[in-house]
């Protein structure tokens, strides 16, 4: 396993794989791994001959009050969890080498990034969306594997690809929970013992919502209005947003019609910690 | 010679030329070829295996106002002209395979698309950016051939290379001029005959602040001035602008200095037509 610091060293060292035509997988990453990452390496180190993973805490993605600062990272544990899937390459850069003097260039998803999370992480995805374009470009993988944790995020990665021909395929893999249902974050970290305990309403309400759904409720808003009434009963949770939205166009809708796949997104704040989670609705 | 309309089409082409490590150019054009577009053509032919040309009158470059529906266009004489310069693959989208349903992505070199063509024609440049990415990610040239008339253009693009990383390289080509020392411009055929007389005003302009250069006068106020004075003789120009800017920063100065390069800017209205030209100053 290689470690790159700066884009030319990474570049120069694809390079003469790719003329060998090998297949380069990419994932990209803000570090502080955990087995959700690590589900995302293990499928692209095998469906690739080469593995690429970047680690970067991209600070145009987090607004002037989030937690940039104070985001959790460990570059030696992660670097020996990577050498253990066998990654290739790791791809370090600082923020100058990514964000160098006079930067001036985003990327918007116009319409996808005003909505839900970009609703309240306002410059969120533009962020998100130029960091993962350089990195792409840099990379110049065959494809990308992301979380569907971040849904919103997945969907706007995507139709970035589609508008703006990006040569690179994006595969979205399943939320990977630990035991007890909690979506793995990196943000976990932050949670004290009780609020660790109170965030299990994130995966009470997915488990609600389809227990609604096999007994036959189709409304959206009634679903919603009983997750909300179930979030009620832990006093430390503050909900951003609870919705329902169509899994390929992520609109609203008022009811769950079938063969058709859906989303239930739900962002909560959780004393100073904000998790999201998310679950397809399928009937 | 081959056209090819779709996306898929040229792509399938260009892979396989791809990997037989052939050097791809490429040349985007709005149609409605010159001396100008063939000298680029040229360019590309000449250092390259494999020479591209776009033909897409970009509809999102255009103001609401501005002549995107009178825009010349005449393909079966472009295609002739291509096919005499060897030129391998014309690819002529529609705008609905440039563009299709529910389009949402954009790019933004935010500071320098605000400035002077940007101030005189708001979101010119965001059309701009969009549609060459698309072109770079639909072609994935080596590099790719810009005319210094469209100077801020040409810019604005090799400082989004450099800050999305994208992996072209961006080649720039002096202005082509009619003998008597108008810009070659799509846009000429809007010009009646008076008003093509009075377009000679750009030329003069660029010729008096060459001459006031080599006589020894330094500050760009007072060129800029004895500029605005010359074209007071001409009664159909209105001036949208004369700047002198810093070559590399494309910041405007108050002294020329020795060794460094800049950017005389020349922007005015003759009639309906709206027609630009510079030159580079350098003493």
């Amino acid at each position: 396993m290689k470690v790159c610091r700066t884009i030319s060293e990474l570049r120069n060292e694809l390079k003469i794989l790719r003329e060998q035509s090998k297949v380069i997988s990419f994932v990209p990453t803000m570090g502080y791994l955990h087995e959700g990452h690590l589900s995302l390496v293990r499928f692209a180190k095998n469906n690739s001959n080469i593995c690429v993973v970047s680690i970067f805490v991209n600070p145009t993605q987090f607004g002037a009050n989030e937690d940039f600062n104070r985001y959790p990272r460990d570059e030696q544990r992660d670097l020996e969890l990577l050498k253990n899937e066998k990654c290739d390459f790791v791809f370090i850069p600082s923020s100058d080498e990514m964000y160098g003097k006079d930067y001036q260039t985003f990327v918007n998803v116009k319409k996808y990034s005003q909505i839900l999370e970009g609703e309240f992480r306002p410059g969120h995805f533009e962020g998100v969306t130029t960091v993962v374009l350089k990195l792409f470009n840099i990379v110049q993988p065959d494809f990308a594997v992301f979380g569907q944790k971040d849904a919103q995020q997945a969907f706007i990665i995507q139709k970035m690809v589609d508008d703006l021909n990006v040569p690179v395929r994006i595969e979205v893999l399943p939320i990977v929970r630990e035991k007890d249902g909690l979506a793995m974050s990196s943000r976990n970290v932050y949670l004290n013992a009780e609020e660790r305990k109170q965030a299990l309403a994130l995966y009470n309400s997915i488990q609600l919502a389809e227990k609604f759904l096999k007994e036959g409720e189709r409304n959206s808003d009634r679903i919603i209005e009983e997750i909300k009434k179930l979030m009620l009963q832990y006093p430390l949770i503050k909900i951003d947003y609870v919705e329902i939205v169509d899994k390929n166009t992520f609109t609203k809708i008022k009811e769950i019609e079938k063969d058709k796949s859906y989303y239930l997104l739900l962002a909560v704040r959780i004393g100073a910690t904000r998790l999201i989670d998310n679950t397809i609705l399928k009937v």
